[in-house]
């Protein structure tokens, strides 16, 4: 079953990350956590990876109200969008599925917190 | 359903932090995420909060094994640990159970990585 929407963006791979973080942004998500996947094996591991990143977005709002039906949310979040290169070059950009992933929490109060990210990580990926 | 694994700590909440993220590091995992929730709050909305810290942990062999066998693995990636009070002041740490967290991606490939992860923070939880 899938747990992500995917794109496939124009553009380099750079610019697609930075186009990301603004429409992100403009949904009202900060990028809380930016980890480059590709600099952090090549650091530890030494070995070569494809372009990747992880970007955890948070809508601060939507973060303090779930928290507030959930004390343990903070174990599931932020809700990650991935910038990945395919083997072929094309930019994909990823958005975790907000209902799988808080899904596992099964609590139905997080239920419209859920369908209102869902709702602008789809946003997200449309401007792209 | 649970989908975290719980102990409580002894000790001021900034040692409890500290404490934990010197035994994820030597469980092999590095901290590439900590977002300090009630300084967010403060900042972003205003709100007072309780003491929340998100950790978000990560060992480099495991994530690059998980990305080899699913690509689309860092939408679900790192996995948490978080460290927040009890409105009686005491100090939770609260790792993610990994197996129910990728378990969304349904992938008997990963089931050996998890469970490699999941002993990890056994042992983290039980050394605090």
């Amino acid at each position: 079953m899938t747990y992500t929407t995917q794109t496939e963006a124009d553009g380099a791979f750079d610019d697609v990350v930075e186009r990301t973080v603004d429409a992100l942004e403009a949904e009202g998500f900060g990028v809380l956590c930016d980890i480059d996947v590709r600099a952090t094996f090549a650091e530890k591991l030494g070995e070569e990876f494809r372009q990747y990143r992880i970007l955890g977005a948070c809508n601060p709002q939507l973060a303090y109200d779930g928290l507030e039906a959930e004390i343990e949310l903070g174990a599931l979040l932020p809700c990650n969008v991935v910038v990945y290169e395919r083997d072929d070059g094309t930019v994909v950009v990823s958005a975790v599925d907000p209902g799988r992933l808080v899904g596992i929490a099964d609590n139905p109060d997080l239920d419209p917190i859920t369908e209102d990210v869902s709702e602008r990580f789809e946003r997200v990926l449309d401007s792209l």
